[in-house]
């Protein structure tokens, strides 16, 4: 059974059917609809197992939709991982450089050998006439290979909730495969505050063990699609948010969490994959791309990088509304970046009914010919309303007059046609499956947009800039790709002035991740992104709490 | 049953008491004497089991004596890891850099940490009030302590048939413990020929895992006897010869045995210890020592250094007579080195009853009062000759006339008090163990001396110096502490010019060792070495050839 706020109480989304149920709890009352509790919902995290208890789970889709297409910039191909071809005079007994001392002086730049190609490295001198292929990164050579064999390597994207991951030919360039995957990690809660508090707990080993099981398993599926070894594999290019690459890495999150908010590293890393555990080649590298703050992480940077920000040629936007909302401002050659406690609503947590987007989600809304009509991802019978579908929703309702400017749902104002649809407790979509939006759903939204509308508000600010000077506003994540626009702009999500220069670029985090793979010029400019990126922290100011009060109406 | 040849037949040293023996094999006939085959001893290599047969084996006393003490020259203290104390600002809203960067901009130096040190650096920091002390290494903290842990290092050498370590504090260069142990590799074989041929059969991993328990134990036993955990190594120096390097890296050293010679790597080597799963402090560095070629180790250097000749002030020799028999020569500012197979002999292989320096190995040998008297390792009963006894054997046949120019044993010359000792086949110093020398024996100590002194020229023939102008000769190894030296002239394994300068240093490849683990300088000055000095191939050389010709007579 799922559970999105990690088994504390608040979610509401454990739902178990019990068929001989007892009284609920306050908290259930509280969560749950009287309908539901009348038929037997109770809540797993909150109900004690008692002798004959007779229980049923509902069984959730899990193949979530997940985007792994998106970025704009494209990055001169310069892989920090390369091939270096050599041909060395054979050993003689006036020429007794070892091994090691014949290849290095043959080579353009690297004076180590990593451990497993000097213990390979002997044998296929001999083997191979003292001719073939060093793999180089930066001063190290990782191995020795014949003519025959590629040399890749692995972007992967760690988002809160879904994973990422592309198997690249250093190269050419060439993407060989992409795979994606839920975290799953997401049974240790759905935010990262859920996270962190668990590691605080229990200490973040079982979180990196689950989340680089994953990893691996989609590295061992890509490279059998692709038909290569994951030994070709010499370089991984991981991004996420802060919290992710520290449970990625093994460090706990848990001081995010509090303030100051303090991660225990922020600049770029580069670990063993041996240390890690993680089966690519024995002497491959894993890059963590630099996170900007405990909130504004390294996923953050390489959407920066993928939208072609880190050039600040222009005045533009990035917003990305994942689990949470990161906001980067490029104004007056300068890159400023927030973050909002924004997403989950947007991901399905804290909405009765909200889930991902995972077939039957219910993921557009609309009118058509005076009646309410909706649509589900993949034509399936509806099991909840994603992010896109709760923004259409939305919307409709403020149109229709159904919700009004202080976000109260008003069946009285609300236009004929959709009268039906209310109850005591809310509006249905689907009264049957009982699909739709209770007050606390439509506050939970309000405190959503109102944020990443007041963030927006504050960077603008601090940057010295109004909208009208904005360039372009640049989406990132796939609930960006769905969304549609001009609802977003009605509910408030996005300014509407900027609708016409708003542009989705899909999973910019990995797209961002892929350019570093393949170019020494992007893991640069990460680093300089991070490093200058000027990081406004919103919880510390009295003007992102009046822009936050002001932008949670629908006006 | 111990076979220094590693089970080749070529020895005879695996002997066992079979009770109802078959015939022997003609090789067995070559390498042991009639009276033992007809008591029924037999070679364990070269026996096949039957239905039936009754065997004794003979116990070695294990406890060898290891020399673990010596060198001249006092280095500087500064070690390479150090502590340094920080006192940071606690982090604040408005000053949110990560736990990594507040660390690293208060410290001098580092700019990365090592993930054991990045996964506790959080916790650490909070609970000591963001003060402390980092160990550091170079570019990288190690780890973050409290006031009263210990800085601590651990030097190593490995030798073919001994290994000896050194517990040091790296803060005040105090040794607080030190270790020997035999090198368990020595049933793959008692000289590094036959070890690198086994590597070339099944490879390095057996004997490096071998080594690396064997280290592992010995760092375990130094932390117990000191007091200390072995958490607070944070830094291992290792020397040894080229091949007991590659073996310990789990590199094969199989090229080395044959022309060209040719080692996998021979400069200097950082390694994590926990890649070799060493259990000192899990972001430990090994500091393999750099070699010159594959028949002139990091011992040689390290030895090099602790006599003190890398400052290149004096024109010295340097003799390690171990398993091998490495020369250096320091003329005219310059280093020259070479490498003679000549050591086996003086560690018993190749010599019918020799043994090691283990209790019971005749270790002098000499005529008292007219009669023959040799004395043994804690005066238990003989159980063979060590290299000292043997020199002084050498010595009192030849001065005895027992042994002519050409080595030819000869009872008819020999002086009158010695003729009882002899019979048909050879000098029995205890006729009940027969315990005592064969022809073939002198023929290896000639072999051995002589192919020591023809280097000694060789070398000086290179660097245009003479014996008359060299100011020291420095006689490295267990071997040498316990060497009569008259009697190493008398055989001509020193020339007898050099008798009044020469030094037994005992073990200085690892005083050089510890000196590298306490002194960045001797560490650079290691790399210089290996990096400038000459290496002299003797196989190539016609000169040498002649040279040994020569010195292989008793003159």
């Amino acid at each position: 059974v799922a559970a999105p706020c990690g088994g504390n109480g608040r979610c509401g989304k454990c739902l178990v059917l019990v068929h001989n149920p007892k009284k609920p709890c306050a908290q259930e009352e509280r969560l749950l609809g009287g309908a539901q509790l009348a038929q037997g919902w109770r809540l797993a995290c909150l109900t004690a197992v008692f002798d004959g208890m007779r229980v049923e789970t509902r069984e959730m889709p899990a193949d979530m939709k997940i985007a792994v297409d998106g970025g704009l910039y494209q990055a001169q191909l310069d892989a920090p991982v390369k091939a270096q071809a050599f041909a060395l005079a054979p050993p003689q007994l006036h020429d007794q450089r070892s091994d090691a001392r014949r290849l290095l002086d043959a080579l353009d730049g690297p004076h180590n050998i990593a451990l497993p190609a000097q213990r390979k490295l002997p044998q296929v001198l001999r083997q191979a006439g003292y001719a073939g292929r060093a793999v180089v990164c930066a001063d190290t050579v990782l191995d020795v290979i014949d003519g025959a064999r590629r040399v890749l390597g692995v972007a992967v994207d760690i988002g809160t909730t879904t994973l990422a991951a592309y198997l690249l030919d250093l190269a050419t360039g060439e993407q060989l495969a992409a795979d994606a995957a839920l975290n799953p990690q997401k049974v240790r809660g759905d935010d990262v505050i859920s996270r962190c508090d668990h590691a605080r707990q229990d200490g973040p080993d079982e979180m990196m063990k689950m989340v680089l099981d994953a990893v691996g398993a989609m590295v061992e599926r890509m490279c059998r699609s692709a038909g290569v070894s994951s030994d070709e594999v010499y370089q991984m290019a991981v991004v996420g948010n802060t919290v992710m690459l520290h449970l990625f890495a093994g460090v706990s999150p848990e001081h995010i969490a509090q303030a100051p908010f303090i991660p225990a590293w922020a600049d770029a890393w580069r670990i063993d994959a041996a240390t890690l555990g993680l089966a690519i080649n024995p002497a491959g590298e894993v890059l963590l791309l630099p996170c900007i703050a405990g909130y504004v992480g390294a996923d953050t940077v390489a959407a920066i990088l993928s939208c072609g920000l880190h050039e600040k040629k222009e005045q533009a936007l990035l917003i990305d509304i994942g689990t949470n909302g990161e906001i980067a401002l490029c104004a007056h050659g300068k890159i400023y970046t927030c973050s909002t406690a924004a997403g989950p609503a947007f991901e399905g947590a804290h909405i009765r009914c909200g889930v991902g987007s995972v077939p039957g989600a219910i993921n557009t809304v609309g009118m058509h010919e005076g009646k309410l009509r909706f649509t589900t991802i993949d034509n399936q019978p509806p099991c909840g309303i994603c992010g896109s579908g709760l923004v259409d929703l939305a919307a409709l309702l403020i149109e229709q007059g159904a919700v009004d400017e202080t976000g109260m749902l008003d069946a009285d104002g609300a236009a004929q046609a959709l009268r039906p649809y209310f109850d005591d407790e809310g509006f249905w979509l689907d009264a049957d499956a009982r699909i739709g939006l209770v007050q606390r759903d439509i506050r939970e939204l309000q405190l959503a947009k109102g944020a990443i509308a007041a963030g927006i508000q504050v960077l603008l600010h601090e940057a010295g800039v109004t909208l009208d000077e904005l360039e372009h506003v640049y989406l990132a994540g796939g609930f960006g790709t769905y969304l549609d626009q001009r609802n977003a702009g009605i509910i408030g999500l996005i300014p509407r002035t900027l609708l016409g220069s708003t542009r989705a670029v899909g999973n910019a985090a990995g797209a961002g991740a892929r350019a570093v793979l393949l170019s020494r010029a992007m893991e640069e400019a990460a680093r300089q992104v991070a490093r200058e990126a000027c990081y406004v922290e919103l919880s510390a100011r009295s003007d992102f709490q009046d822009a936050f009060m002001d932008h949670m109406f629908f006006t």
